[in-house]
């Protein structure tokens, strides 16, 4: 007695569709013809009754859209950057009034509120924007509740009018998750107002809250209809906040693009202090500054590592590196540390794991060291103990199905993935040299 | 200034796998070989940055399985069964002790939850189960969060230790919806135990709860990695239940299998009566019985209508027919009117519109009508005013991108969908002759 699977060869049906109703047929009888799907389903018959197997593809397409002046009355991106073609925009525009639904950080709204209000005043926008306090100690199941209660007051269109997100990381996320439970998916868009939701939390299809102690354990794959990116956000951030999303960059260039670890190498302190503005000016021939290319890079090989895994069906993840044992740290010291800084300091030890197992010189490890305190980040920190690091890599283990599954560079901008448990005297070893060489480093 | 979709061509990229490292490439440049992706970026260049298109494909695949017994425990189908392969279920029951962690409506576990706690006792398999009162008044977010807590508490494995929910459609729905998000997707299982739930809930991909007084207001489109479809459930049933799937069995017939009504028309009340178990016995050359034949039918019809369109992309949907009215009406009488009641009425409504419209013939009319009550299911509801059926067409159409996107039958098997709303006069009519032929039909 088994679960019937059965040992005859099952039948394939493609599925047909012929005036609005769809049909099997076997590949050897095509009856009708119609539209044809993509989904098959395969059928199998025993004692026990008939298995079914569907197989149905879906293609998940979304824009990332790097754009100027975003609240500027007269670019009507934020109103229409999602959809694709121009006609479509026109069409929309000319029929039923554009209802949006927007949520804001209350930090951002502080500062651009009364700007995107006016925005949508002016393109004549039936809008409500709705001010949250995302940060990440409130980012739960509630803030995702209290979305959605307002979004289901205002009423909107579930296919044509999107959710709009404006703010970091959390924002983005909670509001992604919000969008993507309401009428079981309604479009959404994000707009970054920091470095690091720019060049990490807009570039993929996460969408997520903590839950029970642990970081981001509910969520959704669905990504936003579009993101827009506008720099000129980042000039009324914390230089703090701008270090913060260097990390996440940093970590692309460890990964896989020497260049780009080049770039923050050299010029990562002014980019820094010039918080990533352009400083292209002029009419003259257009030469890509430093800030500009850097973002660039950081998004292209974020694009190339999560196109592929949007779902995260394969659980080797090169963007994974800095989130073995960050995820535990920043829960734990929370609100002590933001995420990238989190994110550094597990990178950092990392870096020592890899020269202690031969991966990295010590001058590659000290170029690296030198280059994250230049980007004004902590590369130590002392709730990073050898336990927390031994009992992170070990939920790991158990949740990567019994594969450590653990990005490590093996130069400066290439890396492999390492799959079998790091011995204790190996671990001990790095964390004793990391303590002894950059606990005192300056930063806590 | 727009939001630069510029009108350069875009530059295509495939993606392609080098150890372990995923690089873009343009079809002119291809300089490596490797694993190559189906996901694309489309690149675009303009004045304001870059803009970039992700388009990323997934297949989404699962096993909808008859099977007998399924509680025996020599019967290896509710552990093993949503693993295509033979080989792969002796491995996995070779290695690390098995975990389950099983939901159950609290009805369903008075009846068997002592045969499910005897069935994973004898698997050696270590489990939870979690018994909880999965009724259309419960299902909330609520019920959901309840789920979360004590999964969390009991750890899974998030890729191999599926979540099993046993029970009716509200159980599977709210089981699907926390699987969905533990750890932004954790398979889960769906053992549907009513019937209902077997030729409905449990074949597509649909998870929801209700939410602001509207059914199924949030929820996810993720399909379970397996469903076990045992009858034998059925035997401890009431026999109003067995109509209340019934009804959904009818909507399939009605809309494209012309064999299906005439079974249901003829066998439909000997099947109720008979709680569609099979009564083929012995050991002779089996022939399907209605019942069998009925619910196969049934099954595969849904399957060919929902595997095309999975995520509901396509708004045209002939498995809308009967759930125009009935959400609105279903939520109002709550926990007057079962599931398939509430759509009956529904579609009891529809089929003298679509006799109005010159659709169906006054005796195809009069043979549905009766073939519902032969299934015992009401045609008629005083609740159902002809107030509450024109704000649901007005919502539907405000709903669906501004078409009405209307399922009726154009025969007995047959159906078109319709676009336009229908004329105030006509819906009248068909209202006026609904009420004055069936408001005494002697069901409700």
């Amino acid at each position: 007695m088994n679960s019937n699977s059965g040992s005859a060869r099952p039948t394939q049906f493609n599925l047909v569709r012929v005036n609005g109703t769809w049909t099997r047929q076997t590949e050897q009888c095509q009856v009708e013809q119609g539209k044809v799907s993509d989904a098959k389903i395969y059928e199998n018959k025993s004692e026990d009754g008939v298995s079914w197997t569907v197989v149905s593809p879906t293609v998940f397409t979304y824009r990332v859209i790097q754009c100027n002046d975003i609240l500027d009355p007269r670019n009507d991106t934020l109103l229409w950057g999602h959809l694709g073609d121009e006609a479509l925009r026109g069409t929309s525009s000319n029929s039923t009034p554009v209802k949006r639904f927007v949520v804001m950080d209350e930090t951002v709204h502080q500062l651009y509120g009364s700007r995107v209000a006016q925005y949508f005043e002016s393109r004549q926008a039936v809008h409500r924007i709705l001010p949250l306090p995302t940060t990440e100690e409130n980012k739960s199941m509630e803030l995702v509740s209290r979305i959605l209660e307002e979004v289901h007051e205002f009423g909107i269109d579930r296919r044509s009018e999107p959710i709009i997100a404006i703010g970091g990381g959390v924002c983005l996320d909670v509001v992604g998750l919000a969008a993507s439970l309401y009428r079981r998916r309604t479009p959404y868009i994000r707009v970054p107002t920091t470095l690091l939701a720019y060049v990490d939390a807009s570039v993929g299809a996460k969408t997520g809250v903590n839950f029970a102690g642990g970081k981001n354990k509910l969520g959704s794959y669905v990504p936003p209809v579009a993101t827009f990116l506008d720099r000129s956000f980042f000039q009324t951030l914390p230089i703090r906040q701008i270090s913060n999303g260097l990390a996440e960059m940093l970590k692309m260039a460890l990964m896989k693009h020497r260049g780009l670890f080049q770039l923050l190498e050299a010029e990562g302190r002014n980019m820094l202090h010039g918080k990533m503005q352009s400083c292209t000016t002029g009419s003259g021939p257009k030469v890509e500054d430093s800030s500009t290319a850097s973002i660039r890079i950081a998004i292209e090989t974020m694009l190339e590592e999560l196109a592929p895994n949007l779902w995260e069906d394969d659980l080797d993840r090169l963007v994974d590196f800095g989130h073995l044992i960050s995820p535990e740290l920043e829960m734990r010291v929370l609100p002590e540390l933001l995420h990238g800084e989190a994110v550094n300091i597990d990178m950092s030890f990392m870096v020592y794991l890899a020269h202690q197992k031969g991966l990295l010189t010590a001058d590659e490890k000290d170029r690296i060291v030198r280059c994250m305190l230049g980007l004004g980040l902590p590369v130590w920190h002392q709730d990073c103990t050898l336990a927390l690091i031994q009992k992170s890599l070990g939920q790991r283990l158990e949740h990567s199905a019994g594969s450590l599954r653990m990005p490590l560079p093996t130069g400066l901008g290439s890396a492999e993935i390492f799959h079998d448990m790091i011995e204790d005297c190996f671990l001990c070893q790095a964390y004793q040299k990391w303590t002894d060489e950059l606990s005192s480093s300056g930063t806590k």
